[in-house]
């Protein structure tokens, strides 16, 4: 049997990051798992990661750092509050404060990098364009433009070894499907933690911010129970 | 008098990056240096960079560390040797060990990021096509789809504030042209440091290694004195 083509994928330990890993799995790839800290508020979500590497068997799991706080410009990084109790127009009008810049532009080189140095053409990320208009390195042409990137700054692809290929796999689902697609694939959402703004403590998620709303309306939507730890004060 | 736009320069230490920093002055930019620490073995180049940062009177100066060792994959960050006494024909040919994978993808990257978050739409960077035939993340056609990359990934350019360019003012340059035209700019190139193999206590050039030889033939073919400072053993 021939071995496993390898595949990078990018792991946040929320919801939809390990839907892709079990999606790269699904697909036959022999997963490898990047973590990266980035000086995020919510340090919960690299605890999640190491849980959802582990449960999903990704072949590999490598954490690293880049403090992208000392570039500043986001809620996620610097000291502007994130924003709760939104509704749902709210969050479907422009790019909300937790933008953090080129964030997905830096994950995406390390995962290259990662990627060229392990022989692997292959790069999952989880990213959605619809749960908000807001971010634009959400988008499908994003992921086409780093694809070219890939595929004229690396060796491997201008010596002709392989064409690297950045696989999106939830681009264009809502997060209905992205529940409903991860659980037949045996994902199990209780190990993930998607809040922008967890509890230092219980790392319990607040329930109102965002990522909270969206996905709390995900399993609704669903119809699948919310396994989601909540903070109770 | 309108502010001077400003301009995030990626600041190695070293000869080519130096004189990008001052042709982006020339080219009436207020410049933000950066400095990546990845784990290179030429550490020396750090301290290189604080130096061209300071009298090049970059306008901030920021050092960040990213540890691509943990990748591998380089002579230049793994345990690999580096190449010495190679002819100008071997270095001609072919892929050169010390390429790091998807370097200037992460570097290019983490420009953008500190530029987005300083509303700066211009990033130089010293690549040069034309001394190796190698690093693919060196060419136009690499320098010109990061551009497209950072106009569909950020924030700023979707919202129409601006559009990013990628300044590669070297690229098409010999390093002998490359010497002229920073020397024509004030550069002083004695404090600045090339070698992919310095001495670890005098952080003395090695000479032998393809970038002290390119570097040395650069200086004798601009006619000018070669102001580096060598190891002797």
């Amino acid at each position: 049997m021939a071995p496993k083509p390898k595949a990078v994928v990018l792991l946040s330990g929320g919801l939809d990051s390990a839907t892709a890993l079990a999606v790269a799995h699904s697909e036959g790839f022999e997963t490898y798992g990047l973590t990266v800290f980035y000086g995020q508020r919510h340090a919960a979500e690299i605890n999640a990661s190491r849980r959802v590497a582990k449960q999903l068997c990704a072949c590999q799991h490598v954490e690293t750092e880049i403090d992208l706080r000392r570039f500043g410009g986001s809620a996620l990084t610097a000291d502007i509050d994130v924003p709760k109790g939104r509704a749902a127009e709210q969050m479907a009008h422009g790019i909300p404060v937790t933008y953090v810049p080129a964030r997905n532009t830096v994950f995406l080189s390390l995962a290259l990098a990662w990627a060229e140095a392990i022989s692997a053409f292959d790069i999952y990320v989880g990213v959605n364009a619809l749960d908000y208009s807001g971010y634009p390195d959400c988008r499908a042409e994003f992921i086409q433009a780093f694809e070219a990137v890939a595929n004229v700054a690396t060796k491997a692809a201008v010596e002709g070894l392989g064409r690297f290929r950045i696989h999106a796999p939830l681009i264009a689902q809502t997060k209905a499907e992205i529940i409903k697609r991860g659980t037949e694939l045996g994902v199990d959402y209780s190990i993930t933690s998607s809040c922008y703004d967890p509890d230092l403590i219980t790392h319990g998620a607040c329930g109102n911010c965002d990522s909270c709303q969206l996905r709390a309306r995900g399993f609704a939507e669903a119809g699948l129970p919310d396994p989601t730890r909540y903070h109770t004060a």
